[in-house]
């Protein structure tokens, strides 16, 4: 196991002390695998939680920050946190003006959010949900309340962050939040697995020549499995794929998100970007402010995925504003 | 060959083509592979040059931006570039004040470094040198100048980057320069290699349960190999070997890197900052600014090396000061 750990049942909770340990500034661990921004709930603020499992840095605890995100429950490798703890992230959020869960489209999540939701409104702290489902290749378009959601969740983040700092109420944040999602369309493609630390083994096999097209984050089975494709064919059908859910033409704008599942480096991350810019340039939609880099990773599991978030003003404005955390800065 | 390209002969323009279209805003290409600050020289700021191998982002071509470098000259994958590359590097960087060479300490780039240097002359721009040494692996303290440049280079970059935007000279933006060079301390340890994409095979061998201490970040050889240990155990063994090397005590201030060489996720990462804050806690060192994640890498390497740089009054102000960059934005 290429993996540089202590005890595997302490990983996650040694991760979270060095996180904090690392950057006391932005981030608190004021309850057990609950993280905070370091100067707790806004007042008058809408609070913004989500919450999943570990192994996905910087989703979900890294994007807690000034312009993005108040709390988050996490959980173990890969599995969801408990109701308990969703509700306490959201206590902990809660600064008077009612909390947002934002969170991926997974069972395990939605019924334990959909708990903690409960818990809250016996403590009269009202509370909205808006589900993240980018993920094209996890169902189709007319059954897209069944997917799953993958890195295209950080422009939710950003974006309705952006709109809670505004102080707009929770009415109007999770409308922007919704829109936010509405926006964004993804695509992964894997090269090789992850070893899940508790496990000890890899969640899945491929060839040494192989790759598969339409893999989830933690390794759910995709469209295809074959051999490795050079990276403008890889480009190609993801682009393709992501149009064909999302037409766009000449006066469009979007964000493009092209990211590394982890041990995928930067340099192969920007022979995509090449590919995909050059795409869009051909339809004459415009890209403002694309993301390369590690945004929602699978620990060390090598492949990419690529979104397309379309904004208008208010989004694009929003997807703007500063915003603060370990890992996006923008002034 | 687990990587997402085209043909690798294409690979290093390709990424340096996605990196200048991601980021008009920070990097232009004014010739082939060298790339300057968007805007160009600034007038009558020392200009800082850098170069060296491609495979390593954001090193070197990244910390091209505000409050760091103006200019790199970038080579095929872990070769030196030309000469000709870097005297045009750092006519580009010129802007009336002089400019100084900033590089890792491989054979390679130092012979054509100063070769570019007496280009320079002869055109009559002033221009001095630092050469980055600071991985403790790779000679003894007596042997210091036969020392690698590793990712302890980013504090230099950062460093006299920031006094140069103080409109030092260029005898005092060297003199700065070659403090913080002689502050940095670093050690890196490999759990597998990476793929040079021309060469297409693992740079070395690692047997799957096997690390191995003290290697460089192309692959050179290290202090020695056998079974992976816990997390704990190689942060311990490489915080002793930095300690050994510039001992810290009380009231003594640094600020840390704790680098992924490319696959190594920031879980881990956190893994190793936690320890290696409890080291420098129980000596009573104040650690400020500490930095985790991907800052020099080696591709899809997995491993990480870690950085001690030791602060005075000066050199904290300077690695505090506003920085712009696509990796790395201090405000």
């Amino acid at each position: 196991m290429k993996k540089i750990l202590n005890r595997p049942v302490d990983y996650v909770d040694e991760m979270l002390d060095g996180l904090c340990a690392a950057h006391p500034d932005i981030y608190a661990q004021p309850s057990p695998r609950v993280i905070t921004r370091a100067g707790g709930a806004t007042a008058g603020k809408v609070g913004l939680v989500t919450g999943g499992g570990s192994g996905h840095l910087p989703v979900f605890t890294g994007y807690v920050g000034r312009g993005l995100l108040d709390a988050t429950a996490i959980g173990d490798v890969f599995a969801s946190p408990s109701a308990e703890q969703m509700a306490e992230a959201m206590r902990r959020a809660d600064g008077g003006a009612g909390v947002l869960r934002l969170y991926g489209n997974y069972g395990g999540d939605v019924m334990n959010f959909d708990m903690a939701g409960e818990m809250l409104e016996m403590e009269d702290i009202a509370s909205t949900t808006v589900v993240l489902a980018d993920d094209v290749a996890s169902a189709a378009p007319e059954e897209r309340a069944k997917r799953r959601g993958v890195a295209g969740m950080i422009y939710a983040f950003k974006i309705a962050g952006a709109r809670a700092e505004e102080r707009a109420s929770l009415d109007e944040v999770t409308t922007t939040a919704q829109k936010a999602a509405d926006a964004c369309r993804s695509i992964g493609m894997a090269l090789s697995p992850c070893i899940v630390p508790q496990a000890g083994r890899p969640t899945f096999e491929l060839g040494e020549d192989e790759m598969e097209m339409g893999m989830g984050i933690h390794g759910e089975p995709g469209i295809w499995r074959d051999k490795t494709k050079p990276a403008d064919a890889i480009t190609d059908e993801m682009m393709d794929r992501l149009l064909a859910d999302t037409p766009l033409g000449r006066d469009d704008r979007v964000s493009i998100l092209v990211n590394s599942l982890g041990a995928t480096p930067l340099e192969e991350l920007y022979i995509m970007f090449r590919r995909a810019k050059a795409r869009l340039d051909d339809l004459g939609v415009a890209i403002t402010m694309p993301l390369v880099g590690r945004y929602a990773t699978s620990m060390e599991m090598t492949g990419a995925t690529m979104t397309i978030c379309r904004l208008d003003g208010e989004l694009e404005r929003l997807l703007r504003a500063p915003a603060n955390c370990a890992y996006w800065t923008v002034t």
